[in-house]
């Protein structure tokens, strides 16, 4: 008789914060680059777009660190990052293209995700595990 | 022969802040209704009661958002999260209630929490595990 | 036929923040009792040490709420919390003295860490895992 039990490692973790005032989200160039239609439909939706956008960007790039990747690599990448609610409202994460690619060649089966921002300042925390 | 070792798998994360000033911790009606006897008395006792009351208050937001429960439901929610420091001094949350009841379906068996304030502003940033 | 699959546990966790300007940095004194000599060199490499120092500065604290010591004992403790960054340009924690002994009577292989800073404040946040 043998059992495994398959538990998950943290490969890594991030943190970031953001000016709400300091992200573009009124250039339609930076939203259309950096997150995907559905992010764009999202926070739009939301009472104050300005500080959705800016929560997900914080998000992308506390996303980004915890996959231990050494650069950005092309301005596609954050928009391969990809932060909407699942079915109770929590921020789940879902990596497309260089970011999926990266995760997988890292054993990086899942990342959560935590969003919060106040009046002038979005902050997320991300971790990166494997299983 | 046969081993098992069973170790942990993080079910949610959260993180919050807040602005202390905003906390309305002088309103004995919000104090007594999300903080239990426990907490208050530790708050109290503090250098700035205001300042521990506003980081517990983080710390419980960012607690339910590591639970990936889908609503608060009713006001009590938050007092069923008790954050109180440990024979070290550090927070340690302990759920009563619902919050409990909503930890052991998920298969939640413990909460980390950590908590931070300056002057203005209170984080915290919570892991919820099940092993 | 056995198989064990060792996975890492979560040990605690930290979050801290700090005012930049109100990390002493350009105090020789506090930098040297708190840095070593890598981490001294690194941050003024950097664009604005003063911000490097700061966020290293509450990673240092973010690691040591992670080990979940009961006091920072001697003012050398800080020192033995070294933070620099990996091959990717990661900040990876490594442990010495008092710090390193504290986390091998506590089972901690590692500590996971992040740094973010805006204009005015640094953020970090740490995992100490046990496996």
């Amino acid at each position: 008789f043998s059992e495994i039990i398959s538990k998950d490692t943290t490969a890594g973790i991030g943190v970031d914060q953001e000016l709400i005032s300091a992200v573009p989200s009124s250039n339609p160039a930076f939203v259309s680059r950096n997150f995907t239609d559905a992010e764009i439909d999202y926070c739009r939706s939301q009472p104050s777009p300005q500080s959705s956008f800016a929560a997900r960007w914080a998000g992308k790039e506390a996303v980004f660190k915890s996959l231990g990747v050494a650069s950005k690599g092309a301005a596609a990448a954050m928009k391969d990052i990809e932060i909407l609610p699942n079915e109770t409202g929590a921020p789940t994460v879902t990596l497309h293209g260089d970011a999926k690619a990266a995760a997988q060649s890292k054993g990086i089966t899942r990342v959560h995700i935590s969003l919060s921002h106040s009046e002038t300042v979005a902050i997320a925390f991300a971790q990166a595990t494997s299983s």
